[in-house]
């Protein structure tokens, strides 16, 4: 059974790779801007896991921008595998950071209220970042599950 | 390509079956033990998330105790897709509720040094309840791993 949405070398290959790298790029932009982040290790891990996943992605837009411009197919056997394993083991990371900061965020906003107790804080801004990265998550996610059905198939 | 490890009906599926259910149960165990975890959004997500693991896991083990009791072959399209879905949505949620208590744990030990301030916080046990999460996460990617790709050679 052949997929044919965000396959290697297609048009919705392309966009979601470039979504990914974009989603990446805007989490890592909002959680660098807001004040205080590097004292805490979570939100550090997810700057370096998002940094990873914006390089990977932006890689393989090209590749595919490359692919769609001379019109050739990168459905060879090697060139999966090779997708398949730098698409999980980033969209893991992804998730990996995305979580761990999400449970940061919510001990500092619901349990021990540190939002509240230091305003200084800017708590908005991880939410916002926290949700880029779980966005950018998503659109991994349906990549690495169309390269590994490519691979299975292939 | 066919894979004889972990399939559903085989010893090694049922091994792996109740190495989940086993984890999950310990890590469920220990973090209960330990004072103050219910302050926690993450840690009691971790119990929610491992519970429902170990449900699923202990299922899947009698469902493989029983084929292999009656050596029945439990590969039909339906039951795979099923274990699949099944699979996917138990083995996200647990490195999700893993991830998301590993970094408040860390927070805890190295950011703000609450497990030093408050000694009666018994971060050792959370460490150990979220290591014991992690293998099971590890365990439970090995089978969606395998039940995915028996889904695309089916």
């Amino acid at each position: 059974m052949k997929v044919a949405v965000g396959r290697p070398g297609t048009v919705s290959g392309l966009l979601l790779r470039m979504g990914q790298s974009l989603f990446a790029a805007a989490s890592i932009a909002v959680m660098v801007s807001a004040f205080g982040f590097s004292s805490y290790t979570a939100f550090c891990y997810l700057i370096a896991s998002m940094g990873l996943q914006a390089l990977w992605s932006f890689g393989l837009a090209c590749l595919d921008f490359y692919a769609l411009w001379v019109k050739r197919d990168l459905l060879s056997a090697v060139l999966v595998s090779l997708f398949v394993v730098g698409d999980w083991v980033t969209a893991t990371l992804s998730l990996a950071a995305a979580c761990s900061s999400a449970g940061v965020a919510v001990l500092f906003v619901r349990d021990v209220n540190f939002c509240r107790t230091y305003p200084q804080l800017e708590c908005h801004k991880y939410v916002v970042s926290i949700a880029f990265a779980f966005i950018t998550w998503l659109l991994i996610a349906i990549s690495s599950l169309v390269m590994f059905w490519l691979l299975a198939s292939v």
